[in-house]
């Protein structure tokens, strides 16, 4: 790793570099906080990885957060982010998590068989959700086994906490009336299961369904913080807070250029990455993002700065060491994402 | 970051873990070191990001190696590999690099443009390779103006050691006739291009033209080592050393399974991960694959390891730590993927 100084300007920087921009994020996390305060929401640090960004989301009220790997567990334990931990997810092998757990730090996880109830058991863990399937083609018991799994899980001297169930097919559903009927018609099964298996906790949402899920005791919302081209076309209010600043090192007569952000820095399961002025992106390789002009536009030139909006925020954070929280053309503070890995 | 012990065998590994099969890796940098021997390979280590794996390439007779990005660069002279790099990109600030001049590493950038002769020049780097566009629209000065922008680096003090020109285009042509004529063509470019620059080098080529390109003087194939499925496709005759280790973590009687190898320890940009046994996959979330059974087969039960063969090696393996080398279901060694980022 190279450890350099934190540069002042965004013309100090290395590129690719991930901005974070602090009044954008913010503006994210207050909304956020005002429609799901408190315990009400349990942001999930997936979208993010950085333990810096999950202290303002603290910040902003929220004392317990969502994860999806054992790794951003132990990081989040590690920054004295461990208070009430929920691994939304199935582990096998548990036994990271109980060690957290033996130390002090609160961690739940999800389970959605008997494997993972004695996984669970065995590693010396407490408290347990049973993640219902409510439609996404995934993990999740079928909601008519709830109750069962609950009731393996109490034997084996588990706390059950209550139900997960994450809508997740419904989040990119554009037409927003037909969004809200897939949310509810996934939520009267997380209501089925969770009136069998019990506990105060119904986790489920996401940042697709922020204000359309009635039902969750808890939303595991992440994408709302940093945003991403996405989530941004289907409505949703949270601000484009994370930009990747790339420079332009080739300009071509023939009418394109070439920026060094390419698909090493960019979740690409979305699709391309975006210019907010709207210049036509025409390809991503491994460092390179190539483009031609806006409408009625020109290129940039060789040397120039641009910044290059993802389309899908968790898997491009991913690649990053950190991200540098900006204002205007300060940078304010390097964030490592110490999140990474599993 | 994590340190562990490096476990044994393949049951200790926490999942998702990227795997080098040794035989195929042994036998995929024989064969190319067979057809391009010693200095007419420039192996190129954005394909693996790890320099414990290119000094593997080193060991197989090949000197020099090409990199994609500074950091590339700084880690390979920083493990004592930096005899004759090759940075394959345009740079704006090549500060960095001329920091690994003055100590003593060869260090050759690609320039296509006034402004990365002067970048080049200011950083107090002595070579260079005038890149040209051979067909890709990327980078690359346009073949005409090659023997313009040699003549402006020689008179800035910089010794140009030739051209170069990647025709990343022909690589995923299916036809292998069609591919020829159009690598074929694109060498004609350079060759016109180099006429008019001078020195020894002609650099192109990679793991798709391996067989097709006669005009280069050294080739600079990467993916060949670890290999891919989009590269498979198209029948180039190296293995797949590299796979990705996952879990079974849920399996629906509905009729799919869910392994914890998720889109953020996959490159997506071509497209879904495959599974050995052709298992169909369905799709991929962030720390998830879901996959039905194979034709006639039936699906793998919760706990059960399984291997994930990822599209596009160069963004799967920028998500890893490490590699680990294996020989059967034993570990051998554990490698750093230690040239990420930039």
């Amino acid at each position: 790793m190279t450890t350099l100084p934190v540069p002042r300007n965004l013309a100090e920087l290395q590129t690719p570099a991930p901005l974070v921009d602090a009044a954008i994020l913010a503006a994210n996390l207050a909304r956020m906080a005002q429609a799901w305060p408190g315990e009400r929401l349990r942001p999930h640090v997936k979208a993010h990885k950085c333990t810096e960004l999950a202290r303002h989301q603290r910040g902003s009220g929220h004392p317990g957060f969502t994860c999806a790997t054992i790794r951003e567990v132990e990081g989040m334990v590690a920054a004295g982010l461990g208070q009430d931990l929920l691994l939304a997810n199935e582990v096998l092998d548990a036994s990271r998590l109980g060690a957290l757990v033996a130390a002090g730090a609160r961690v739940t996880v999800a389970v959605d068989s008997p494997a993972t109830v004695h996984a669970a058991q065995r590693a010396g863990l407490r408290e347990v959700l049973v993640d219902v399937n409510v439609g996404l083609p995934r993990c999740g018991c079928a909601p008519d086994d709830a109750g069962s799994l609950a009731e393996l899980a109490r034997g084996a001297g588990l706390e059950v906490r209550g139900v997960m169930g994450y809508e997740g097919h419904t989040m990119m559903v554009g037409d927003r009336d037909d969004r809200a009927r897939q949310v509810a018609k996934s939520m009267a099964l997380l209501e089925q299961a969770h009136g069998a298996v019990g506990g105060p906790v119904r986790s489920a949402g996401g940042t697709g369904s922020w204000d359309l899920n009635a039902s969750a005791t808890e939303l595991q919302a992440g994408s709302y913080a940093l945003m991403d081209t996405a989530y941004a076309a289907i409505g949703v209010p949270f601000g484009p807070a994370l930009s990747i600043l790339a420079t332009v090192i080739s300009v071509s007569p023939k009418g394109w250029a070439v920026a060094d952000c390419g698909l090493k820095a960019l979740g690409m399961d979305h699709g391309n990455p975006s210019l907010p002025d709207s210049s036509a992106v025409w390809y991503c390789s491994d460092e390179h993002v190539v483009f031609g002009p806006p409408a009625g536009g020109s290129l940039p030139k060789v040397g120039d700065q641009v910044r290059v909006l993802p389309a899908h925020v968790d898997p491009t954070v991913a690649y990053h060491e950190r991200l540098y929280l900006t204002e205007g053309d300060r940078v304010l503070e390097a964030w490592p994402v110490d999140l990474r890995g599993w």
